[in-house]
C-alpha cells in the first residue's frame, strides 16, 4: 500500500512513521524544513529562549538568597540565537535520521495534487517530479494571521518568525493578541529587559485557559512591569517619533502604544491554498479540511490531519491525528482519547490544562465541585523559590469524575500528565487522593488539590 | 473521642489533622521539633542543599552554551545555611499553625506510656503531664543505625545529621552507605568541590531501585569525579596523617580510602526505646512495632504509622498510614493504596520508580514486557540541557498491565504521578499511549517508553 503525506511536521512526520511501521511504502513531501513550524519556528525555538531567559531571571531574583555568588550577569543574544539553532539543527536532523531509518522517501519540494491519485511535485531545485499513491494524508500546517488593519506592513511589525530571530534585544515591543504565544514572546523579551505591552480583545489574556490558573501568570507579568490591556481592540498602527504606534479602542476610550517592534499574535489558519485541493472532492470550512473522526475527508483515500483541519492546532494533538490517520488506512483500529489533549504555556510560572474549565463545565450544565491548592504552601516550590501558582481540579459533584484539571506552578507543563491520565481512565477525585504522591515534590500540591475537593486538603488552614 | 498522638513528624501530624477533620479531640507530643526528622533533618533540608548545588553545577557546565554572561561563581556556603534554616523555620512554624488551626493540643516533651489509656510527659521546662486517651497513634519515626565498628566514634565520623550543617565544605568525604541518603549528599558536596567516594556493601548504589535508572546517576557520579566502591564492607575506621581512614575489604582485596570527614549512611531504624511500650501488650520485631494493615498494633486501640513500624521509612509512606490510622478509628473505611508508594532521589539525573522493578517483577515469577525510551532524544530534555537518564515501563507480557514504573532524568521526582496513577488504576501500556502527552515536555519520553514496550516508539530508530 502507497501512502503519500503532504507536509514533514509533526502531524505528517509522525504519521509517516507509524505508516511505515505498519508495513506502508510511504512518501512525504516537505517544501521548508522537516519538522514544520513547531521544530522550526513554534514550539522548540520558543522554548529555547525561554529556558535561557527563565533561568537568567533566577538568577538574578534568587541566586543571592540561595547561597550563590555571581557577578556581571548578562544575557549573549548571539550566542543564545546560536543555541537555538543548533537545537533545532539537530532536532531536525533527528526527523530526517528517523525517516530514513523507517525507509521513508523523502521529497523536499512543492506538492500539488493532480487527481485522488497522483500528486505533482516542484522540487527545490526547479525539478519536477510525481508520486502515485493509494492514500494521502494532507499534513499543511497552518501560518500566522495577518490582520488587514492600516499600518500592518510598516517595517518594525512582525510576527512569530521574525520574533525568534530578530538581531538584537529591542528597547520596547507592543504584543498584539495575548494568546499563548503572544504571552510566551512576553515573557521572553520582558526578562531581557524590553519594555512589554501586551494589548488583547478579549477580556483575559490566554483566555482558552481556566481563568484561575491564568491570574499567578497576569499577577506575575503586572509585578514584573509588563503592561496588559484586556478588551482592547487594535485599529491601526502608525509611525511616530518614539516608535510605531499602535492605535486602540475600549471601553475607556482610545489609546496609542508605542514600541519599537509591534509583534502581531493574533492566531494562526489552516495553510490549505495552493495544493491542488481543487482537483480533489475534499470539503474545505473557511480554509480548514473537513475531515470525521477517523481523519478522513469526504474522499475516501485521502485523509487530513494537524492545523490544516482547523480545531486545537498544537503539535501533540497533530502527532495523534497522524497516529489515528495512518492506524485508521492500515486498518487498525486507533485508540487515543482526544479529551486528554493537554494545553500548556511555557512560562513562569508554566501553565497547563487539560479536560474542561470551570466555566466550559459550567456551560455544559455539569454540577460541579472544585478542589483548589496554592503553590505558595508547597514544600518544594518553597525550596525551588517558585511558589507562584494554583493547581485545581473540576470534578462532576455528584460522581467525583475528574472532569478538568488545571495547573500554574514549576513544572506544571509535566505534571499535567496526571490529569491527562485521570480523564483517560475516567478518574475520580477519591482514586487521586488514594494515590500516594511523593515528599517533597511539586505533585503533592496535586494530591492536596483533589483532597480540597472534599475540604479535606491537610495542609490548608480550616 | 480522645486521640493521643506520640510523635509530630510527616505521619503524627498528618495522622493528628486527619483525626481533627473528622471531629476527634486530639493531643499531638512532640520531644523535639514538629515536622520530624523529614522537616528538620531529612527531607527538606537536604532538598535546600540539592536544589543550590544543582544550580551552581548548571551555571559552571552550561551557562556559557545557553547564551548567559556571569562571572565569578562561587557558593556562599553561611547564606545557603541560613536559607535551610529559614525554610525549615518556615515550615515548622505552618505545621505548628495548622495543628493550631485544627484546635489540636500540642504538648512538646517526651511522652512515656502508663498503660493502654494513660501517657504521662515529661515537659521540655522539666515539669510533668500526662493525658488520657480513647486511641493511640505512635509515630516516634526512626534514627541513624550506628554500627559498632572500631573507630565509629572518632572525631570527623558523622551522620545526616550533622553533614546538613557543617561549618565549612570539607575538602574531601568518604560516605559509608551508598543508597539514598548517601547519594544525595554525595551530589551535594561533590557540587561543591569536596572530594567525594561512596563505600557500599552491596553491588550497587541505591540498591533498591531498577537498575536501569540507577545507571546515569552511576555515570554521573563517575563523570564528576566521585570514586565509587561497590561491594566493599568496612572494617574499621582509624586515624592518620591525612586524615580519617575507612579500612575496607572487597573480592579485590583489602583497601583504605582517605576522607576529611566520613559520613555514616547506612540506614536509619525504628525509634521505640524509652517510651514505655512495655506497658502496652504491643509486640515489635526487631525494634520495629508490628501493626495489621489498618496500623493497629495487637493492642486495640493502640495504632502505629511511620518509620517505627519499620517496613519503607519513607515520610510520604508514613503520612499515608497517618491517614489510614486516623480513619480507621474513626470508622472510616480507607482507601490508600500501599502500591503506589514512589521512591525518589533527587540528585541530577533525579531517581524515581514506583511498583516493580524488574528484578522484582521477575523474582515474583511474572512474565513481563519493559519498554524503555533515553532522555537524550526528547526535545525539552536537550533544551533544558538534561539529556542523562532513561524512562521504563515494566508491563505484564499477557495483560499489558503496569507493574512498575522507573525514571532517571529531568523532572522524574514530579512525573512518578503517571506511574502512580497508572499503577492505582490498573492501568495497561496501551491505556498510556492512548493518552495525549504534550509536546515538548519531558512528559513525552513517559509515552514514548509505553509505545516502546510494543516496539512502536516513534522516536527510537528501529
Amino acid at each position: 500500500m502507497k501512502i503519500v503525506i503532504m507536509g514533514g511536521g509533526p502531524g505528517g512526520y509522525v504519521a509517516a512513521i507509524r505508516a511505515a511501521q505498519l508495513g506502508a511504502e510511504v512518501t512525504i513531501i516537505e517544501k521548508e524544513h522537516f519538522g514544520g513550524t513547531c521544530l522550526n519556528k513554534g514550539c522548540i525555538p520558543t522554548k529555547v529562549l525561554l529556558h535561557t531567559t527563565e533561568q537568567l531571571e533566577m538568577i538574578k531574583k534568587d541566586y543571592n538568597e540561595m547561597g550563590i555568588r555571581v557577578s556581571d550577569i548578562g544575557v549573549d543574544w548571539r550566542r543564545l540565537q546560536e543555541r537555538k539553532e543548533k537545537i533545532v539543527g539537530r532536532l531536525v536532523r533527528g526527523v530526517e535520521g528517523l525517516l530514513s531509518n523507517n525507509k521513508i522517501v523523502k521529497i523536499e519540494g512543492e506538492g500539488s495534487f493532480v487527481n485522488k491519485n497522483k500528486i505533482s511535485v516542484k522540487m527545490k531545485d526547479g525539478t519536477k517530479t510525481s508520486a502515485d499513491f493509494d492514500y494521502a494524508i494532507i499534513a499543511t500546517g497552518s501560518k500566522p494571521v495577518i490582520i488587514p488593519l492600516p499600518g500592518v506592513n510598516l517595517p518594525g511589525v512582525i510576527t512569530s518568525d521574525e520574533a525568534l530571530s530578530l538581531s538584537k534585544v529591542p528597547k520596547s515591543m507592543v504584543i498584539i493578541g495575548g494568546g499563548v504565544i503572544g504571552a510566551e514572546f512576553a515573557a521572553v523579551y520582558n526578562a531581557l529587559g524590553c519594555k512589554v505591552i501586551i494589548v488583547e480583545m478579549l477580556d483575559n489574556i490566554v483566555a482558552n485557559m481556566d481563568k484561575d490558573i491564568v491570574q499567578p501568570l497576569k499577577d506575575k507579568f503586572i509585578k514584573n512591569g509588563v503592561e496588559i490591556h484586556t478588551g482592547t481592540k487594535v485599529v491601526s498602527i502608525s509611525e511616530s517619533n518614539e516608535g510605531l504606534s499602535v492605535n486602540t479602542v475600549s471601553y475607556q476610550g482610545e489609546a496609542s502604544f508605542i514600541g519599537e517592534k509591534v509583534l502581531l499574535s493574533i492566531g494562526r489558519k489552516p495553510a490549505t491554498d495552493s495544493m491542488g485541493l481543487e482537483n480533489l472532492n475534499v470539503k474545505t470550512e473557511r480554509g480548514a479540511i473537513v475531515v470525521n473522526k477517523n481523519m478522513r475527508t469526504d474522499t475516501d483515500n485521502i485523509y487530513a490531519i494537524g492545523d490544516c483541519t482547523g480545531g486545537v492546532m498544537l503539535a501533540h494533538a497533530a502527532s495523534a491525528e497522524g497516529i489515528v490517520a495512518a492506524e485508521s488506512i492500515i486498518g487498525k483500529k486507533p485508540q487515543i482519547d482526544f479529551r486528554t489533549i493537554p494545553y500548556c504555556v511555557y512560562t513562569k510560572p508554566e501553565l497547563a490544562g487539560v479536560g474542561l474549565t470551570e466555566e466550559q463545565a459550567k456551560t455544559k450544565g455539569y454540577e460541579i465541585k472544585t478542589g483548589m491548592f496554592p503553590m505558595y504552601i508547597n514544600g518544594k516550590a518553597i525550596i525551588e523559590g517558585e511558589t507562584d501558582g494554583i493547581v485545581k481540579y473540576i470534578a462532576d459533584a455528584q460522581t467525583g469524575e475528574i472532569l478538568g484539571f488545571h495547573m500554574a506552578g514549576p513544572r506544571a507543563t509535566d505534571l499535567i500528565v496526571e490529569g491527562s491520565l485521570a480523564i483517560r481512565l475516567e478518574a475520580t477525585v477519591d482514586e487521586i487522593t488514594s494515590t500516594i504522591h511523593a515528599h517533597p515534590t511539586i505533585g503533592e500540591a496535586l494530591q492536596e488539590a483533589a483532597h480540597a475537593v472534599h475540604g479535606n486538603a491537610i495542609h490548608i488552614p480550616r
